[in-house]
């Protein structure tokens, strides 16, 4: 019988389990044909839940250890361990290891994308025809915003999709959102207050503290931030997301929206419009736009398509107010772009063409069918009646209220047991304590069905006393 | 006869006839078949010297406005201009002329590859190839520092080629050295002070600037910087090309390089190494980095593929000690990585399969005989006898020391008006008086051996009384 002795490090349960029989699989332990014990016996044998036994066996099932016969039971695969395998240390295994098993964690809380839509014949047909006739064009170095054909691409995409009125020569294309901020921090001064919304977006404070200046939590009522909070932190800069606010979905009205925009033409203030998701609205049309409702130009715009397409293509935008732009050019258009041509004459292409629209409707066709699959999970699963949705209608995820006395580290601490990774909206908060329990991010984007069940189930466990 | 009143802005003259006769062209005023007048006759009638008409008919020619019928003279060619070709303001076609004729200029300061020879074939072959087999890989999000099979290719590479024993986790891949910058002043604390090379590479006191982090210049003497100008300045970081000096081509001695490597380990210090062309060494072997020499590990190794590849491919990378490996794992791996996985998977199978060396080499042979065809035509030309050759046998180009009594201004000056950038050994010093005057940076990097004849007759001619 496998007997393992299990530690209290941050490793899951089920992942040590994968961990020995994978070991004990590849150094001969376990000999291929072997049978391995039953769920059941396994879990009662180690004093663990059957849940948990199930998926370590999953795992070792999809990575090919381990087959699975039907009404037989679980053995060892024929597996070839190839001869000239590298010596790995104990410790770089272990590392590598939970490397590898926090990839194969069903990830609640990620926002990628669902990246198996990612349309790679169309992209390669373009990246192909750019290659063999546009190779000048290639070669030649941009200018710090970006090449020409790409803002004109998404100026017109922004006219048509967000309603905006945007002159290509006041975008700055950079290498993700993380960059541009980073460019706006120089372009703004290093003596600004960035006023940013509690509870938020979490990589945020940890952008501005490490490019070391100032910001402060700003905290959010039904309608999101107000001028008054922001005037309370001596903020300068309110870094918003107005039109569908991470994670608790709020769409900021209009009347937050004028005040906002009163309290920023008052002196020498900027509002950054963070609008990432808007193209996944579900129903109805987008909201427009703080950048076109801001006759005093103090509004930045800025989006990505590392959300639209895929998290590894590292390809955003921002478009400045005229002030800005003119001080942009004066005195960062040092800087070298720092998209290679090759992908930004590509994804020019792909928008002016009209791929981009046809893969954005695609995206949200399928992210509403996700979504309605969740629910739909979620109402006939065990979990039914003890559960409530916080609604919104756009973007990746909901939010999950769950009717249970557990705390959330707990609920989180047995989900992880069981591979799944899930994010309480207390983790949102900068204090903690101020946050309203027993909420949780349930990001569909890339949820497949077969799992849906699964997860809903591991959240009615979880919750059981 | 073609009369235009020239204006004294920042246009050069051959610019601003060039202007004149295209706007005629298009506009009809010139018809097409009508003859222009001679280079001389030109010259004479507009009070200005031939060899500014000659810029202004050579670039007409190139773009196709005028033909040049041998033993005939110049005629305007038979262009069917586009019906629905856009309206321009009078503003904006200026601007879009001053940028046209700017990109015209041939450019003897401009340090970029010569990217004719950008190996388009094997790229699209590869790029080709995993876009269609590796989908999964190209979807996954990578670490920060970039894919695994990229930082194994580059730490081989730098093992082969520089000698070096570098770590795959210890190398950062990012968007550009500009990029890494950013990254290494957060990592490093902003109360750093960091040392520059002076005279050096222009864009790094902007960038630190802009960063608002403190910097000083370095007064270089013929073995560099040295550790007592580092201490009087009082720098933490001593950001150097040690390898190979930006502009004047100085190699840091061994004596030097200890002493030092003795002053970085004497505290919170570290030597940024810069070793941005190292790959186009003419003869011998590289020289040994700093980072190798480094027992205490205080070295940061940068380099980038901008230089050996293609200015528009932004793949650069560092690699750091493993103390400040640590600490950028703790506080700055939340960041995403800022090279679009495509490019980061096909650069790794263009290094690991011997194409980059192949292409170093080509390129190394390319720029040795770009040099010789310099060298050689300077000699033969009438500026023989009136300049010196400052030596250096690596990168992409030499110092020409002009035997002359005329101000570098008045150099630069009539040389733009003929449609040639030259920039001075003086425009690299922090405190141009302080420089050594006639000396000038020719970069033959993407020279064409059409042209240096044009070059070096314009070089005699502006030192002409």
């Amino acid at each position: 019988m496998l007997t393992y002795v299990f530690s209290d490090d941050r490793d899951p349960l089920y992942e040590q389990i994968y961990n020995f029989i994978k070991t004990d699989i590849m150094n001969g332990t376990l000999k291929p044909g072997e049978k391995l014990p039953s769920k059941r016996t396994f879990a009662e044998h180690n004093g663990i839940s059957t849940i948990t036994v199930q998926s370590a066996y999953d795992q070792l099932i999809s990575e090919g250890y381990v087959q699975s016969v039907p009404r037989k039971g679980y053995f060892v695969a024929d597996i070839v361990v190839p001869h000239g395998m590298r010596h790995v240390t104990e410790k770089a295994r272990k590392e590598k290891n939970e490397a590898d098993a926090e990839e194969n964690f069903i990830n609640l809380s990620d926002s990628s994308p669902d990246e198996t839509f990612f349309p790679f014949t169309v992209w390669a047909k373009l990246l192909r025809s750019n290659l063999s006739m546009r190779q000048p064009d290639l070669m030649k170095t941009p200018p710090t915003g970006g090449v020409e054909e790409l803002r004109e691409a998404i100026a017109s995409h922004l006219g048509s999709f967000r309603g905006m009125d945007v002159d290509k020569d006041s975008i700055v294309v950079g290498a993700g959102t993380e960059y541009l901020y980073g460019l706006i921090t120089q372009l703004l001064g290093r003596g600004m207050v960035y006023g940013i919304e509690n509870p938020g977006y979490m990589k945020l404070p940890r952008i501005y503290k490490s490019m070391g200046v100032s910001y402060r939590y700003i905290d959010m009522d039904e309608m999101g931030i107000s001028p008054d909070g922001l005037d309370k932190a001596g903020a300068d800069i309110a870094h918003i997301s107005p039109n569908h606010h991470f994670p608790t979905g709020i769409t900021m009205p209009v009347t937050r929206r004028l005040e906002v925009l009163d309290w920023v033409t008052g002196g020498n203030r900027y509002v950054i419009e963070d609008d990432y998701d808007s193209e996944f609205r579900a129903n109805g049309k987008p909201v427009p736009t703080m950048y076109s409702m801001d006759a005093g130009q103090n509004v930045i715009y800025m989006n990505t398509f590392s959300r639209s397409l895929s998290s590894t293509i590292r390809i955003s935008y921002m478009v400045l107010p005229e002030k800005l732009m003119e001080r942009f050019r004066k005195e960062l258009s040092f800087y070298s772009s720092t998209v290679s041509t090759f992908e930004q004459y590509t994804l020019a292409e792909f928008i002016s063409r009209g791929y981009f629209e046809k893969h954005i409707n695609r995206m949200r066709l399928h992210y509403l069918r996700s979504r309605k699959a969740a629910l739909s999970a979620l109402a006939k699963s065990d979990l039914a009646g003890k559960y409530r949705i916080k609604e919104n209608d756009t973007g990746l995820h909901f939010l999950l209220e769950l009717k249970t006395k557990k705390s959330d580290e707990d609920i989180k601490e047995r989900l992880k047991e069981w591979g799944i990774k899930i994010r309480s909206l207390s983790d949102y908060y900068h204090d903690k304590a101020k946050a309203p329990g027993h909420f949780f991010l349930i990001n569909y984007s890339a949820l497949k069905e077969s799992i849906i069940d699964k997860i809903c189930n591991c959240l009615a466990e979880s919750i059981k006393d």
